[in-house]
């Protein structure tokens, strides 16, 4: 007889890219830096996420508000654009979540519902009831805690240390190619959430350039369980 | 009285973009794939050290042959093109030193030379033999030996553990950001290859999304302790 697959529990969520959009930084920057919106948003995403790996490997870590500050004054200096104007390095605490994620998780109530995220407590906290999204959730987890962000091993097994999910009871999401093969390589089951590779990805706009660098599935032999075009199939896919 | 600073008796070689000019893989891409060969070149280059780090943070190391080959068919794919002819996942073993490369090695004959690089072994003896400058080196270490990728302190460990040279009498080169930040942050003297952090970095050509990625000074708090603009003002400097 075969052997029955483990009762998924739980659903742990990845955040940026993935509940929320991380291109609702954009009106802000635009805001502060009129013509540069654009560039300096996904510039800033991409150093942002670099520097998330690098303190890790150097064993460096500080706050992702830190590190999102200083991504956001490289990407400023690396386009010649004067600092930030106070307040523009914290537009991460008040990102927009995407049209789909209230109702999406409305449907998931039957799980117990779980942030696993680079963000910093406190920035999880915020983002998350500004929405109104928070209690949705049974437990948010920050890595902070581990002191190693994604896709350090050590971020993974929050979720058993913290909350006793065994990770067979568990389905990772995540739209963050690094992330989803890092989960995978974990040991979880991971549902990916594509966000439009089937968009143009090329080096013509911004957007473009993202896309080409980060919006494609990774090449690590860590392939996702399920894919879904959004977080509203995901209910049914599961 | 001061203390008197430590003699430096070996400097230590970054090679991908420090002594070998990464951009020189360019004439066979182009060749490949007409009118692709600097926007493939750039998303390539991007994503091998992505991989690098990625694959380091995840304990799953292959070599870097693998991770090159990985990260071109990510490239490849990321703009719709057919998969690699054979062949064009070496031609990092292919690259040329640059212009100033050689005399500069001959400037510093004084000291012992030392490559320490995230190539294997086997890639590394072929693109200094091929390019003539194999005899200029003392000793050729690859991360292979400890299977983590830089900036990750095992890397650095190497120049220590595999040729008892402490860090206070090295002296480590290298043009690439992550690499001075995560040689410093080991406890290294550092002197940094500046390869045109003037340019305009730019979202405008492949070129200039590569200086605005990896092109500037990370900001980690880790800065070089020399500053040069090529490897040939480097005897005088230090």
């Amino acid at each position: 007889m075969p052997t029955e697959a483990p009762a998924t529990e739980a659903l742990v969520f990845d955040l940026y890219g993935t509940l929320f959009d991380v291109q609702s930084v954009f009106s802000e920057v635009e805001a502060a830096f009129p013509g540069h919106g654009a560039a300096v948003t996904q510039l800033w995403r991409m150093k942002q996420l670099e520097y998330t790996w690098l303190r890790t490997l150097m064993h460096r870590f500080v706050s992702f508000e830190t590190l999102t500050a200083d991504a956001l004054a490289y990407a400023l200096d690396a386009f010649g654009l004067g600092p930030a104007p106070d307040g523009l390095a914290s537009a991460y605490d008040r990102l927009e979540p995407f049209a789909e994620t209230e109702a999406a998780l409305a449907a998931l109530a039957a799980y117990k519902l779980v942030v696993l995220s680079n963000g910093s407590s406190a920035g999880l906290e915020a983002v998350l009831t500004r929405a109104g999204l928070r209690s949705r959730f049974d437990a948010v987890l920050s890595v902070e805690a581990c002191g190693a962000y994604k896709p350090d091993p050590r971020a993974y097994a929050l979720i058993e240390h913290k909350l006793g999910l065994a990770p067979e009871r568990v389905v990772f999401v995540s739209s963050n190619g690094f992330d989803i093969a890092g989960a995978k390589s974990f040991g979880l089951r991971v549902a990916r959430i594509d966000r439009g590779s089937g968009a143009s990805a090329d080096f013509a706009s911004p957007a473009g350039i993202y896309r080409a660098v980060r919006g494609r599935p990774e090449r690590f032999g860590y392939a996702p369980d399920w894919v879904v075009g959004s977080l509203a199939p995901l209910a049914r896919a599961i």
